[in-house]
């Protein structure tokens, strides 16, 4: 099974025709999961070993904007040309091409981001669901939700989650075509709920999150009792936002990344993505706690931590932790 | 099965007298393990639920003196007297209990130690194999070395095999009595092979090995893949030993630390004995070896690291490491 042939699937006999100058904009928001995707059972078309969840940031995320060319794709970061044999644009590219009667139709592209690119912000996340959302756009497909979820999929997993703002689920699915792997959002708020990113590090990432994904599930002793942790965690997760129980929201989302990184530190080589910093501020976050103040922390494939805590402890948490940039994520 | 019972087993009939004014004098050396131990399938009277391998570390460790004394227990550590009510004392008069009629012979000891305390150098076993054998050479019981294994294994787990120098596996065993679950040293030589203690941190622990361990087995989604590791890792280690294969050695060495730690990462609350200055170390090393310098690490339940090296690179890693001990190992 190839990508283009889960493009097939879902695109059928749809059009790649698009009103001169007309342009397909849309963002979408980058996600921070809850329950991580750790480990994929099909490396061709991003399929995952577990079940993940997530939760969107809010106006925190990437817009694409694109038209059709006429000679050659033109990629654009930001409003700045980025050079077509960079691995960026070989990334989006070789995304586009999916989408595409080769040498026949060309895109130009532009993708506004507002957070930091490969740092463990899932930069790929929103970028490539912002893609997809603008092509359905350009093109008037009109797909569903869970077939852009898919599309999105294709570019890079977590993206199938970054369809929505909110709480977002995505089902592991078990079909080998991965028609069932898609994400849905989950219909519960939590306007209490306060996520915040304590940044350590914005410059890219020695490993790729891909990479590391990859090591583990080959070299990690431990990655082989990842699952059933995941699906403890998605019940509990699950649990935990449908009765606002933010303690068990907390205590499992980190609980959760605290094993994620485990299985990193035990592959073969160790995957570490702590910093020194990154130590400093779990043992301030366990030692707060003690002091009854009710803060948690998940990590990404990166350095940085992002603390969830509610919204009625702003001020102490923002005391402790004076550069924290508190994401909007129920208001925007 | 209680610690008396199994005391029962071994000395049988054997007395507790000893000529008046004599003292039982002996030397054990700490040791650090290549393939850790790491959880208990009987607390009471310490069996683990795997194997392990360790090296001891030549003149580190402890020396006990011990006699008779008239009317109450006195302890020393260092020389300087240890109230009796203190936690280190009563845990030493805990495991002395084993030895005597109670009220009928006290014990003046002196407990000699050329490593910190607590610091996750293994104080504990160096500390109880060094009360054994100073035991049974007071009281004259010539036991055998097996036999002294498993009564040091009742005062720490780890004491079992800091009985002898070198190499020493400690053997799981099945046994309920735990009469098959001791210590043994490998024969094999390694003169080439150093290892360097790179001390962060020298104060007492925020959290005992004892706890760690316990918590880590009662709540990591981990644990349950960590038996076949030590598995695995005990055969790794042994062929590296015998064939003085120093990569095999210390990527099993290094490996097998790193997921005890993730096995304690996972736990809930989480045990990190990660300092800041730990990460930086680990970085540097696997910086080192990108760089062709061969030097591994392991770390046991504490911050600080214990290096691997050859002593033809003794001069590099010094070089690297400025404040690092050497610890003598077959010369002694």
């Amino acid at each position: 099974m190839k990508k283009s042939d889960v493009v097939k699937l879902i695109l059928k006999e749809k059009h790649y025709q698009a009103p001169l100058n007309s342009v397909g904009k849309s963002f979408a928001p980058t996600n921070i999961a809850l329950c991580k995707y750790w480990g994929k059972r099909n490396q061709e078309i991003n399929l995952p070993v577990t079940s993940s969840l997530s939760i969107s940031l809010g106006d925190k995320g990437a817009t694409a904007e694109i038209k059709l060319n006429s000679f050659q794709d033109e990629i654009k970061l930001n409003g700045s040309d980025v050079a077509l044999d960079s691995s960026f644009s070989q990334r989006l590219i070789n995304y586009l091409n999916l989408f595409r009667q080769p040498d026949q139709i060309f895109f130009s592209i532009n993708i506004v981001s507002n957070i930091p690119i490969a740092a463990g912000l899932a930069s790929s996340a929103c970028g490539f669901a912002s893609i997809i959302l603008a092509l359905n756009a350009l093109f008037g497909w009109q797909l569903l939700d869970s077939e852009l979820s898919i599309l999105a999929r294709l570019g890079s997993g977590s993206a199938s989650r970054s369809i929505w703002q909110g709480f977002v689920e995505w089902h592991a699915g078990s079909l080998e075509d991965g028609m069932d792997s898609y994400a849905q959002s989950l219909s519960a708020k939590w306007p209490e709920l306060c996520i915040g990113l304590l940044i350590f590090n914005n410059s890219e990432k020695s490993i790729s999150s891909r990479e590391a994904m990859q090591r583990t599930v080959a070299t990690s002793p431990l990655y082989s009792a990842w699952p059933d942790k995941v699906a403890a965690d998605m019940i509990k997760l699950k649990d935990a936002i449908s009765t606002h129980d933010f303690k068990l929201l907390g205590e499992t989302a980190e609980s959760n990344a605290m094993t994620m990184h485990a299985t990193m530190l035990s592959a073969w080589p160790a995957v570490c993505y702590y910093m020194p910093e990154t130590i400093m501020a779990m043992q301030k976050i366990w030692k707060l706690r003690t002091q009854d103040l009710e803060i948690y922390f998940t990590q990404d494939a990166g350095p940085n931590l992002k603390l969830l805590f509610l919204k009625k402890d702003i001020t102490s948490v923002l005391n402790e932790f004076n550069k924290l940039e508190i994401i909007r994520l129920f208001d925007v």
